[in-house]
């Protein structure tokens, strides 16, 4: 009953999506690009954190690190300023076109994103369902009461699209999410 | 004229400095921590950003990898927010005992410290002068204003000591200088 054809005519989003080949990543990054060449928001990608351990100086012009590893981030991917606000959040593909599994995103990112809200910043999570070509943004409150109230070890689909907003993806910015914080800001009050 | 033992007699704070051994760096994150366990702020040090060239699979436990370089940050070292305020610095040491060179800190650092104000944000710079064992705060606006009105590469400690604020050293935090975000704040209108 899946025919691959049929679904790409279907769906804008997901013909544009295969054919740029762009992770939410890069997506995202150049959505902050723009908004801060048009000074509209800084927002920036945190590096990922690396546990340097052997480092080589013979090299004059740069200092290679020849022994390294990847740690867990201790806080969220994303974070910056938008209209004086806080803002905070964590970026998660998923392939399910089902689901989004809580295995995704580490207990203390969870925390982490509770604890901005509790502190008067705007937190959230982005997530892609890649294989349906739609991209949501679901405030932490409604991700908190979510797991406040399931034992469920994943959100359904369906939760994400009663309690979160598609956001609309364009040319530039590619994924318009501040789109989103602006006109919810002012139900939580915050905008 | 200089005497390094008188000196060393003169100033506890420089005794305290050298008998802790402890970098700028591990005294901010130690008081962030502090503001963290203490549920007043949360601000972190960003990653530093590296450049990942090789990596080896092999090792199951771990991905090694074992060709990588550091690159220059885009913004600045800690970000995150208190009191619902998004806060923004970066924090440098000096072996002068009369200025701060401005060679210490990037351009686009600068540049980016000017922008978050502009948006809202409490941004500053934490400078320690290490020789005189005392920290100072100095907020964006006064080293803004520093810059666009002198064409000196350096700022001269004296006005660091009648623009900014020190920073008073502690226990835990060992450096509080969310104090002086706190009675500066309101003169911002940003508390």
């Amino acid at each position: 009953m899946n025919y691959p054809n049929k679904k790409v005519k279907s769906n804008n989003n997901f013909i544009e999506y295969g054919n740029r080949g762009m992770t939410l990543e890069s997506d995202i990054n150049s959505s902050n690009k723009y908004y801060l060449d048009n000074d509209i928001a800084i927002i920036y990608k945190k590096p990922t954190p690396i546990r340097v351990v052997k480092v080589n100086y013979n090299n004059r012009i740069n200092t290679k690190i020849t022994e390294a590893y990847y740690e867990v981030p201790s806080t969220t991917d994303y974070n910056g300023i938008y209209k004086g606000k806080y803002i905070d959040f964590e970026a998660k593909e998923t392939k399910s076109k089902t689901s989004f599994s809580l295995n995704n995103i580490h207990e203390h990112q969870i925390r982490h994103l509770i604890s901005i809200e509790r502190h008067g910043g705007i937190s959230f999570l982005i997530i892609r369902f890649v294989m349906i070509g739609k991209t949501y943004l679901l405030f932490t409150k409604d991700f908190e009461s979510f797991i406040n109230n399931n034992d469920r070890k994943s959100i359904p689909l369906s939760y994400i699209e009663d309690n979160g907003y598609l956001i609309k993806e364009g040319y530039n910015p590619i994924l318009n999410y501040l789109d989103i914080v602006d006109k919810m800001g002012d139900v939580y009050g915050k905008i």
